[in-house]
């Protein structure tokens, strides 16, 4: 049998120089894979969970320990496997191909469903990988600040004159994710609502500094926030409740945020979201006897909770879909116009995604916050003209603690994520610092085909064809990545998305140069690519600029 | 507006040694697409069909010539990225990379259905690319031929100590595909009697040689096999009638098949099946009158039909499922225990998946029949122990036509596809042979998930789990095919199935040879890996004892 339990593990990357694996690559993917079940960075490491309700790092504690022996087994031209968390094969291929290639939790469309997922769970044939959980390059709070720091600040400039000040924002869920929230208002200039059902979760935002304050009634939130306002700062509120109760209990009360989201776990009904009116205990011992019940209520719950979200856009209050599938799920249980308020990525984030531009982040292998610190200079550097860039980079050193191994993100885009990368290469070959590992979410500009969210009511209606994430992996895992994983389901569940993650090893080394050049190009150009495809005049133009060959548009051929 | 007809296209591939693109591995890319809309090859040429209904070599007539420009222009260390047959992106990655990376008909599976993949396809977003056809490794009807023959030959080593000697195959359905049994059969060493109900079929494979003799009543059908018998030769029969009548006669008469199956089209019970006591006349009228009538007699005949094939099972004789969904009609029908004879997958293929034994294939590039005899004879040197191989070859060389390049199939498993890999490029190299291309079907042992087909009943359940041919087309990747695809719904249709496709060049060179080693050696392995993960002895033995490195499994670690 296998065990998905394991409450004597404690485990933490190593640190250091020194290897235990015969390559960096696969000592970079031993360590990534250690790093996402820290504690500081999984919530619930010893069930191998590293976020995102269910998503983890691998299968069962017996699948870690043969992927850590085989990582560290593995000959620099050997490419390990991995099917859903568990480490299937060792094969021979080249210095140059990845280290590891995953597959993680797809299923044949007709079959791809919660339903015959959890069925082979049981069975052991499976794993939720989230994103970067079954990925390995989930680097803690960080990696969703900046992105709803972004988020934000557009909603900023597109609705309130580019300011946040006396705003706040009304939102639900402080886990994983969504405990970002607070944080990235907080930075561009919010306050903040948070509805969180779990004590625990709010506690932990509060440790991180992540949280301002904790509340357990509206009222008491309510004049936190004014109290604060007064005093002209932002401040964050984690409060505790449910926000299938919350949020129709403010619109009965007339109570009106400037913004609305939502970051509960709605996308998975059976573990990410607590139906209304019901005790924690009640949904851990219901979820084990009659996961049925579960789902439906939870759903039930959700559509009260988008009911609401569509009162207050109705009330012309700028409410988005964070991403969570909340609208679909709603929209199952009768909501017919669920989907009336927008996703955030067709409102805020499509215009970067048309440039290549998203989440790429980097983390210092031997753990040291001084290597970070180092590269974060290099990056202004080398962009010396995006003030927007450098107050991120300030801010994040500032209020930005580091989970696990010391990492960063900054959203760039084509054209300057090989630079960066070459960069750092070069810095670690003059022993400036330690190797590091470059990678990015599987939200990004050409790596996923998600309906709901990422590719949501594309230009030319493609938002299904996932022919474009599959292009990227295949791409990615050409030109060399160390490790690169196709998954399915990700943010928005069984069903509605399949997506691409990569990684790569920066050791110093010109070989390693030859690929970052090609990776870290290649990667967001097939971004640029896929938005110029469905005729985004910014893609288009990025693509000429950048001297992209998309021969389908006669570009650069 | 993009052109999907053109009835002025006529396309060949070029013959001979000298070539257009810049590299062999471009030029075979280019070669193969045009062989695949070769009139002798293709279906529809005009309209760009290769076989299967609508299954596309490119998705219109300007992406075909895009297509073309891009793989002459193609760099030594450039890849070409093609969606849904259309030539989205150029991008530069290294000399052991493949030269295409292939993407065709994939949709997020909750809108993987045939009513969004027509919406797309008649945006211009998509295209149908079955399985070799999108990925340009189709070589006309020699595919089924063998198929069908390595199924009969299955049968025979099972259940008849390997010699179908004196032996005879009950069938129905001499159509497109169907009417390569009968020779499949002789090939085989057994005789065969094929229920037809249009002259017009029995005559057109009598023409092609498929087909033996035609007799138009049971006694006359048993009496020319009789005699063949006894003059020690197989033979095959057409028998004029219709298979709901003729089966349950024979069991009446307690008349007793060696083996039993068919291919009527009992999985389109509209067009495909005539039902029992109804003139070709009464079933072409009443499909334009009275459609629902049809649908409905034609199903009460096949619950007729499979009742009698149950007979049969019953007897002891071995009676299977050739993949046309007749159990399932006649169990909507009533039939409760329609599904007790197996698929033919799970019967008789699976053994030989779980040694990776599938669909190899080859072609010479430069159009040489004769490189082919001499590729022939390199396989009856390389593997002389095999007499069911060599008896295909001999069988082949005399009686299955060329179509297009002149090409070979033959299944060969993990252990013998990189012999004969390395061995053809040694040829090459020395002069004796023109440069070959080496591919497969997508249906093979570690390349697909199909839960009706090729995952049918899978040991373990994983049935539907589709990380397997994602890891399999990465792995291909890795390695250093020359061409690699991903593709959904293939034979299957729309929501049933998920598989890959690998072509690799053999054009002399000692880069050739590596790249050759591992992609023919990994891509089998994929197979045996998948099939020793679900628990099959036969796969468990075989990885043990061809030194796969298994680490889940504890195998070569
Ligand atoms: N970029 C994106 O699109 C994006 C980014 C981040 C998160 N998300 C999505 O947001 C969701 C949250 O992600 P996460 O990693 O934080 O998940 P998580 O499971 O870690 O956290 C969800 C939190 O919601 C709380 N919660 C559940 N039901 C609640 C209720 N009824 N009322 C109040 N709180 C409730 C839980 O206690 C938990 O703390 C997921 O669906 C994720 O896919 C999307
Ligand atoms: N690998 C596989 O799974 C696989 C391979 C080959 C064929 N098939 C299946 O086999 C079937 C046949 O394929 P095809 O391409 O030959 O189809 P087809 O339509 O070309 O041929 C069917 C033939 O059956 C005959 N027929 C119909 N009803 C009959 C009856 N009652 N009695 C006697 N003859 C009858 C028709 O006249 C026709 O010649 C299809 O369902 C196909 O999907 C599956």
């Amino acid at each position: 049998m296998t065990t998905r339990l394991d409450n004597s593990r404690l485990i933490r990357a190593p640190r250091g120089r020194e290897m235990t694996a015969k390559t960096w690559g696969a000592e970079a993917a031993l360590r990534m894979l250690m790093n996402n079940l820290d504690p500081e960075v999984a919530e619930r490491p010893n069930e191998l969970v590293v976020y995102g309700g269910i998503g983890r790092a691998a299968r069962d504690w017996e699948s870690f320990d043969r992927i850590v022996a085989s990582l560290r087994s593995l000959e620099p031209d050997e490419t390990l496997l991995i099917q859903s968390g568990k480490p299937v094969g060792i094969f021979r291929t080249h210095t140059d191909a990845p280290r590891v290639l995953l597959a993680n939790s797809n299923l044949v469309p007709g079959w791809a469903t919660w339903d015959h997922f959890h069925h082979l769970d049981k069975l052991g044939l499976m794993m939720y990988g989230q994103m970067t959980a079954g990925s390995w390059i989930y680097i803690g709070s960080q990696g969703i600040v900046q992105g709803t720091y972004e988020t934000f600040a557009e909603v900023a400039r597109r609705h309130f004159g580019g300011s946040l000040k006396g705003k706040w924002i009304l939102t639900g869920g402080l886990g994983g994710m969504g405990g970002a929230q607070p944080l990235a208002a907080t930075m561009a200039g919010a306050s903040m609502i948070a509805v969180e059902c779990q004590p625990s979760r709010i506690e932990m935002r509060l440790k991180t500094r992540y949280l301002d304050a904790e509340a357990k009634t509206i009222e008491e939130a309510l004049e936190i926030v004014e109290r604060s306002h007064k005093a002209g700062r932002p401040i964050s509120v984690g409060l505790l409740g449910n926000a299938a109760e919350v949020f129709p209990e403010m619109v009965a009360r007339g109570i009106r945020p400037d913004v609305v989201t939502d970051q509960t776990s709605a996308h998975d009904p059976l573990n990410g979201y607590l139906p209304a009116g019901w005790s924690l205990a009640r949904w851990e011992e219901a979820r084990e006897r009659d996961p049925k019940a579960v789902e439906a209520a939870a759903k039930q719950s959700m559509a009260t909770h988008v009911r609401a979200m569509l009162d207050f856009h109705r009330m012309g209050v700028p409410t988005l879909d964070y991403g969570n599938n909340i609208r679909q799920m709603a929209k199952d249980m009768g909501v017919a116009d669920a989907f009336d308020f927008p996703g955030f990525v067709p409102a805020y984030i499509r215009p970067l995604f048309c440039r290549g531009i998203g989440p790429f982040r980097w983390a210092s292998l031997t753990g040291d916050p001084e290597d970070i610190a180092k590269t974060d200079a290099k990056v202004k550097e080398l962009i010396p003209d995006d003030p927007h860039l450098h107050n991120w980079l300030d801010m994040a050193q500032e209020r930005i603690q580091f989970q696990g191994l010391p990492a960063r993100i900054c959203w760039v885009g084509l054209g300057d994520r090989h630079r960066l990368g070459l960069a750092f290469n070069e810095m670690v070959a003059r022993g400036e610092i330690g190797p590091i590992v470059i990678g990015r979410d599987h939200l990004d500009s050409g790596s996923v085909a998600s309906p709901n969210r990422e590719t949501e009511a594309m230009k030319d209606g493609s938002d299904a064809v996932s022919d474009w994430p599959l292009l990227n992996a295949l791409l990615n895992t050409a030109s060399g990545a160390t490790w690169v994983s196709l998954h399915h389901g990700g943010g928005v569940g069984m069903g509605y998305s399949q997506h691409a993650g990569v990684v790569i090893v920066a050791d110093g080394t010109p070989e390693a140069a030859a690929r970052l050049g090609r990776v870290l190009w290649n990667d967001p150009g097939t971004g640029v690519m896929r938005h110029a495809d469905a005729g985004y005049d910014i893609a288009v133009d990025c693509a000429r600029e950048k001297g992209l060959k998309l021969p389908a548009l006669g570009i650069g051929v």
